[in-house]
């Protein structure tokens, strides 16, 4: 089978584990920067995870698209709320076998993109991970790294499994989903508590796991969800808010993407991980009053802060 | 008609503007100070007020309930929080014609009283008020003046209303109510959101007006609160929200007593001002899944900063 060149849109915590991993292992991998793009020219990349630190010294760094070859693979870590720019920075990667995955929490996401590119492959992806850049060309991986793909459009199941196998031979422990909708769904029983709340809170998800209301808080947060898929048509065991509560428990202290980007100023993703979810739910007649506040309470955080 | 001799114990925001305003007017006032009382004895009791600034330079201060005489009506400004130190702080004011009266917020504070002497009269008080103590013995007073009177045990009515003619002598706008558990699920629909939200969104009253999520937040709170309470046999108009609304969008913009409890470090009021209102909701099968979340979040704050 022919070796797939892959593209990672987005080099931060997620895109710069995800696609650090497989260059590290020995796949083609380009890379996109853009503050960070002198300093990785330079130092490389360096992605310090439980799995053994590792420096990429002779990384493909770009700093435009345009300058980037067609790609097999496009790994999207963005954060969704810079999905905007897609529009202009995929064309230059995308050629008629292209796969464009969106490695990113949220609901709605391939949607947008299918309407600006009707015609490409389109994939999810989902990563169970706790990984963020600290610094310029600098990723820390803390723990857990499993990522789930998943087809959204296009003919691309073969070559989800070809790089659900890339993974795997990097070592970092990969599933397909063949179906992305409940994949999502089922990420934001984690999300929607856990990111809103330590950014609400001003806590870590152990502050959180830590306290009776915070557990029974989340514990409510995540019915709602899982509640809200099931109107949606989608069922997910109530059992699987327990099998998070626990999940959670088990983590190191954590502060989630949303906290960090509060952290930094950087704008929250509150359509893609609560409105999106929250509008769907409210299409079917299914309230989630307290996933309906805590949007509520991000929204005036966003306005009063970021 | 004879003059009724005052009492008042916890001499903050509440019971120093209050008790201060009929001293000012010529009633008889002993008010028990605790760590403000030598500061109070050297400078009297300055209550800065928008109906004229004056200090209360013959004050009848005292340091222990016991050196104080039996009154006809004791004004109770504490915080609910202190409400365990009744039981041994009512006693030497107390006398067959003595009313308590709690000018508290929050439900069920009438009932944790008459357990603790079940033969006193016993009435409840609620001000409509932006007051605070902002140093020892001195009370600021900035918007607003309106106290509602209700009895709960005891043929109290008579003094109530001698009450509120004394008040309303002294410049303080007064009413009588005939349904006091009316009148406190009615300042309920005031407190709820504003009390809670302005400590968990470290914001004042006038940041979550100019919100438009805050916005419907509160009206969301206020709603499931009047929901609550027609659960409860109590009619409030759900145009009772709006008038709330609309009140607190005229106000200067206002920190509540919770949010200055919590400033200060004390303990907040979310036994009566939260945890009591849903359990008296829960108890005839109502929910409010807000005001739960809401209660579990200031739950989460009392144990991690205060």
């Amino acid at each position: 089978m022919k070796k797939l060149r892959y593209g990672v849109i987005g080099t931060g915590g997620i895109g710069g584990f995800y696609g650090g991993m497989l260059a590290h292992s020995g796949q083609e991998v380009h890379f996109l920067f853009h503050s960070d793009y002198d300093f990785v020219r330079e130092n490389g990349l360096r992605v310090d995870t439980i799995m053994g630190d590792f420096i990429l010294k002779d990384i493909h760094a770009y700093q435009r698209t345009q300058d980037m070859p067609v790609c097999d693979v496009v790994l999207v870590g963005l954060k969704t709320t810079s999905n905007d720019l897609l529009k202009t920075l995929l064309p230059p990667l995308i050629g008629p076998q292209t796969t464009v995955v969106l490695i990113q929490n949220g609901l709605g996401i391939e949607e947008k993109l299918a309407a600006d590119f009707p015609d490409i492959s389109i994939a999810g992806g989902l990563g169970f991970i706790c990984s963020s850049k600290i610094g310029p060309g600098h990723i820390v991986h803390a723990e857990h790294a499993r990522i789930t793909l998943g087809s959204y459009q296009g003919d691309n199941q073969k070559v989800l499994l070809q790089v659900c196998a890339d993974f795997e031979a990097a070592r970092v422990p990969s599933e397909y989903s063949d179906n992305l909708l409940t994949s999502r769904w089922k990420k934001l029983v984690w999300n929607v508590p856990y990111n809103g709340l330590t950014v609400v809170m001003n806590a870590l998800t152990s502050d959180l796991m830590a306290d009776p209301s915070m557990h029974r808080l989340c514990r409510d947060l995540m019915l709602e969800i899982i509640g809200a898929a099931k109107a949606n048509g989608i069922i997910i065991s109530s059992k699987f808010a327990q099998v998070m509560l626990d999940y959670t428990l088990d983590m190191k202290p954590y502060a989630p993407s949303m906290r960090l980007d509060f952290d930094f100023k950087r704008p929250m993703e509150i359509d893609a991980i609560y409105s999106a979810p929250l509008a769907a739910a409210e299409k079917v007649g299914f309230d989630m009053p307290k996933v309906r506040m805590l949007e509520q309470q991000l929204r005036f955080i966003q306005g009063m802060y970021l």
